[in-house]
């Protein structure tokens, strides 16, 4: 049993190991069974030239996929380690869609040192997937696929996907092609087990084929494999013709991805780079756009208080209440964007529902914003010992708490109607526009309750 | 060609046709080559007796497996319309995880009248599913596994198996059972066929397996199919005995889930609700707690104004700013935890890289809290002409934004440590706690420079 954390192994005892003049034996023996994310698991936290070596002993395919399974800043600083002669063959054995995400990380130097001497069909392969864009389907597919041409018999079929096996990233979605390598359908490896097997493939092949063009945003390729519950997609280019395929396992990745970036916009944080591996100057490179954005708006909240300066000059404790209101309309705000936001990405809010959402947010602000001014008064009138005071906050709160829910809601399925991110209305966002609202409110209510 | 987009039929269209004496034929015809996704995306917009018509009219299993593509709450509405036959019918023949999900959704009094209607063998396969609790393997598994004993040969085997492809989940993971279901271990079907026919699959099968108890949180079963690239995972109980499977196309459901999850957690939106379908009440009841727990800590914050009143009236002025300070402490500090939360969620950052962390945000917050500083200082001299203010309010913006990225990167870190969820120091806490010490910091250098 492995299952993950059975395994008594740790770190010390591999290290010892990698003493021994017989290492790449030992390592070899007690490896050789275990899944690489096992041995990922076991060897995560030793040094790069201790992970080279390991990589090294376990040799072709294990030790080629124990590598595969680092981050790409872990796998960079183990292939400083590797002799020449190791680099040429990592980079040649390694999955074409690893690759690529391997190569671009490296500098160009080593990049432009290290091509000449891969062989030539690896190096086409690497040239080729490397001018697809980032973010598109061609930046993350693999061309290990499994094909079959239209005229051989399901019988001959089966004989030929067996000799396929064993260097295709699956083998349980054939596509069918011509000389060409136009796409002209695609068999399941149980369609062709049940299948008569004097039929031809192009008999039997389904040709109503979902497929996603090499430009396609990932994001795009990961929904429809994920909607269309497939192993795989075909990826083509303008002419219809399979360039590649992206698996399934690679949606997962893609969908973490995508919802990093979308966590990062709720928090105005910027486009994600790598945290441990980016310097503190291009972190706040990434960050300073919108809080210097946000500063701005933060002016037309004081100078919404400059203009009832003199109504805070004849009742200080009013500003008692500022961080308070700013603070309970920002999070009021927050909650109604973050839970529409999120219902625009997944398709449960749509843009028919504005209506709706708005009443039902109207409802939700009244609720709780009257919860909120019960408590809020309850201060004003205990510690201040002022009615009026308690009367104004009491006011302003429920209507600061009904413009944040409403105005959280809404503003984001307006972005989304306009074609702007609806992520740009997220928390932050909301919270610089309710604070301008809700002290207008405020000092408005004040002015008329103490004027009475 | 479908791909999602590429037909030409709509709603009204089909309207038409469900007005037709022979709409069974023709719907029959029309859609009988399509995926049921993309029946699902033509007829999505249409009511919910009519998508009822058109399940009974697709028959099984491509009508069903249209049915199943709804949320919970377009099938129960849709269920609602069947005559008591077809709900007997669905129910039968529902993929079992599916079915689960579904029955779980009906109000009691149907479920009770319904279950007698059903199969024995699907009424216990039920039963068994719904004692499973909701958020483990076992209420997202289905039995509909392929499964073979150790002692046949591999070419029997393969018989066997396509035998079983036309009512199983997938046949390309086939797992090694004796006559108690324990299990013993797993072939591909890949491996199957390149086997030699004449071993036994006790031969070639795997005996380290990575498997998942029914009791298992469905996000750490999730994890162990996308980290170790799996179409499926046993599911197991307490005495190793198969209880049924988890495919890799539920993965990408629970990790969307798990996703809406901590989206919820960072807005300090409570636990997520079926937005559309709850009442204003419940979705109230969802949002209080936090928002009552904030108010509370904004008091702490007008106290601290309170302390300082003395200060403010000399100066009022001072007050324009506490807005702008609250905010910009509070947005550096939404950037900083959204982006350490998201990290220690995603495994890359660790307890380990504290110290890291904390110098990293420390230069980080000193380069944008200059830029933050110079603003607000030029707005106090330009605005207010009055270059000690100008003084205090870039004084206290560069300390706030400092305290605020170095505290929204060390709480998180920190509750993690303390087995607590890093989520709940997100943007809205980390706010409510900057605001404290920031109006502290604000009005002790108005203190020191305004009696200079």
């Amino acid at each position: 049993m492995v299952n993950g954390k059975k395994i008594s192994w740790i770190s010390p005892e591999i290290k010892e190991i990698l003493e021994m003049p017989n290492k790449a034996e030992i390592l070899k023996e007690a490896f050789s069974d275990l899944h690489p994310r096992d041995i990922f698991n076991l060897c995560e936290g030793l040094e790069p030239g201790e992970n080279a070596e390991i990589v090294m002993a376990l040799g072709i395919p294990l030790g080629i996929e124990f590598f595969q399974e680092f981050r790409i800043r872990q796998q960079r600083d183990i292939f400083r380690q590797f002799p020449k002669e190791w680099m040429k063959m990592v980079v040649e054995e390694m999955a074409p869609d690893e690759r690529t995400d391997f190569l671009k990380a490296l500098p160009k130097e080593r990049y432009d040192e290290l091509l000449p001497l891969v062989a030539q069909a690896e190096r086409n392969d690497i040239k080729k997937l490397l001018q697809y864009e980032e973010g598109t389907a061609g930046a993350i597919l693999t061309t290990e696929y499994a094909f079959l041409s239209r005229d051989i018999t399901v019988k001959r079929a089966i004989e030929n996907i067996r000799l396929q096996a064993f260097d295709r990233e699956t083998i349980y979605y054939i596509y069918v092609i011509d000389d060409t390598r136009t796409l002209l359908g695609f068999v399941s490896l149980k369609g062709l087990l049940v299948a008569d097997p004097g039929k031809t493939v192009g008999d039997i092949m389904h040709t109503h084929i979902m497929s996603a063009h090499v430009d396609e945003d990932k994001e795009s390729v990961a929904k429809k494999i994920s909607e269309y519950d497939l192993l795989a997609i075909p990826v083509v280019d303008n002419n219809n013709r399979l360039v590649g395929i992206v698996t399934v396992d690679d949606v997962v990745d893609v969908i973490e991805e995508e919802n990093t970036e979308d966590i990062y916009k709720y928090g105005a944080a910027g486009k994600p780079v790598d945290y441990m591996g980016s310097n503190p100057g291009v972190m706040a490179k990434q960050r300073i756009f919108w809080l210097l954005m946000l500063v701005i708006m933060g002016f037309v909240s004081g100078w919404v208080i400059e203009l009832y300066a003199f109504q805070l000059e004849a009742v200080v404790a009013l500003a008692f209440f500022i961080p308070l209101l700013c603070a309970s309309g920002g999070n009021a705000g927050t909650q109604s964007s973050t839970v529409v936001i999120r219902g625009i990405a997944t398709g449960e809010i749509k843009m028919k529902d504005l209506f709706k959402v708005f009443r039902k947010e109207l409802s939700i602000g009244a609720m709780v914003g009257l919860a909120m001014a019960f408590l809020a008064a309850l201060r004003a009138v205990v510690m201040n010992k002022d009615p009026l005071l308690a009367l104004t906050v009491g006011l302003a709160m429920i209507a600061t708490v009904v413009v944040a829910t409403t105005l959280g809601a809404v503003l984001p399925l307006l972005f989304n109607k306009l074609k702007l991110d609806p992520a740009l209305m997220s928390g932050p966002f909301i919270t610089s526009i309710v604070d301008i609202v809700s002290l207008f409110v405020y000092f408005h209510i004040a002015v008329m309750v103490f004027s009475m």
